[in-house]
């Protein structure tokens, strides 16, 4: 999906809601778990109940991975069925991959090819040629981490000169933003920091931010808003667990439904 | 295994090679294609030939994920028979992962149970809690990124004071040292700046070291030993293409043993 697609699909919806697939099958709707494959399922009444207020879903292969080759088959199923859904959503596998170069290049074959996914998010530690591997598929994109939302995030993002110029999350930004263009690449910027977003945006005023931590991670929409929207509006904001686990009864996927409206509702105001 | 068992078995081999199977479906000998699981008979083949001068194998992930689901079977199958090997052989996974906690529970919960994995390599960029969920479970290990072999190293490892003494992999080590013990943890340091493992050395005396880069990657395994071997060994040292693909021929597993046997001669006269 271009950039201007994906644009176009946030303007229709008046959403630039990501709904994070971590589905597990430990918190799962129990009655679900006669099923075949009762995480494709969950995720299929999920996406079907909230794909009006989202333009975007992100599995988090890890929560696939734990669960061996069923959970792989759970994923393809997953990305498989979300390709289907029109208006196209944009998809990301959340991954965090990061490798030496002919080494990305498989990893990038796995979920630009093997998976059809849009997106996939990169960890920057081993530098630009195990990120560059993944900018050379034509239509996807690469999704770096610059600052995380966990608390292990001030462990080394932070570290630097303590004039708040030459931060490592900051230098991952102005590195990083070379390697690729805003045609094809995103950043990931934690929304528990909302107004850290002022200084990102000086080092990446035209690229997409993808903020994982609204919701259960904490983070305020408003002040995201606030601090990160660009003129082409540059933002996508993932909920997870608020939107997946809302009940877990029968309702699970009304429940979704009912999360993920509210959240576009309030994108909305916040859009026009 | 426990570092003491580990330790045993590269004084018994007299050798502390590891052996990587980044086992690539395009670079296999034609002749395999035919099998049913190419890349599982192409590991065993390997495996069967070179565990007498082995004592760790490590497949790296992406190879097998870029083949989905299929790959997912050849790298079950893969670390199911190295679990059968006799005299024990160390395990690694190296999928270089890393999320915040509740996800990096799910990577290990893939690589320690689902595949019984004895060690994982985990990227240290989200920090603390990125990592501390591997080093819960009992006798398994995390491998922590510090430096590595690529060219990219250079663009954010050695970022910090100019004095050399508070680089990103100095920071690394000395931070991730206390997440663990060197009873649970080790680092990757890549070869090919092997006189840098005389600072490596003072950050983290006791702690085994995985080298990656000997053989394609380059690297001289005399200057390894030389700074970076400690009184416990203290290193496994990786080949992969330089045995995997010694020959492309029906007589590739022969191959593959000679070259890995040249490596454990090497190694048993630095030893000792």
């Amino acid at each position: 999906m271009t950039k201007q697609e994906l644009i176009k699909q946030i303007r229709n919806k008046k959403s630039f809601l990501c709904i994070g697939l971590d589905s597990d099958i430990d918190k799962i709707p129990k009655h679900l778990l006669s099923e075949q494959d009762p995480v494709f399922s969950f995720n299929k009444a999920i996406i079907d109940a909230t794909s009006d207020f989202a333009v975007a879903y992100k599995p988090n292969t890890a929560f696939y991975e734990s669960r061996g080759l069923a959970g792989w088959q759970s994923l393809e199923r997953t990305i498989d069925y979300l390709n289907t859904i029109s208006p196209k959503v944009f998809t990301i596998a959340d991954a965090k991959r990061g490798d030496i170069g002919n080494t990305s290049t498989q990893y990038a074959k796995a979920f630009f090819e093997k998976l059809s996914f849009d997106a996939i998010t990169v960890a920057p530690y081993m530098g630009k040629d195990s990120v560059s591997p993944f900018l050379e598929f034509e239509g996807k994109w690469a999704i770096v981490l610059a600052l995380t939302s966990n608390t292990g995030a001030s462990d080394f993002q932070f570290s630097g000169t303590h004039n708040h110029q030459n931060q490592l999350y900051q230098q991952v930004l102005e590195k990083a933003k070379n390697w690729g263009s805003d045609e094809n690449m995103m950043f990931v910027v934690g929304a528990t920091k909302a107004e850290m977003l002022i200084q990102v945006r000086k080092h990446i005023p035209d690229y997409f931010i993808l903020v994982p931590g609204v919701g259960a991670q904490g983070g305020s929409l408003e002040e995201v808003v606030k601090f990160g929207m660009n003129k082409e509006i540059g933002l996508l904001v993932n909920s997870s667990r608020g939107i997946l686990y809302a009940s877990s009864g029968k309702d699970f996927a009304e429940a979704a439904r009912f999360e993920a409206h509210k959240l576009q509702l309030q994108m909305a105001e916040l859009l026009f």
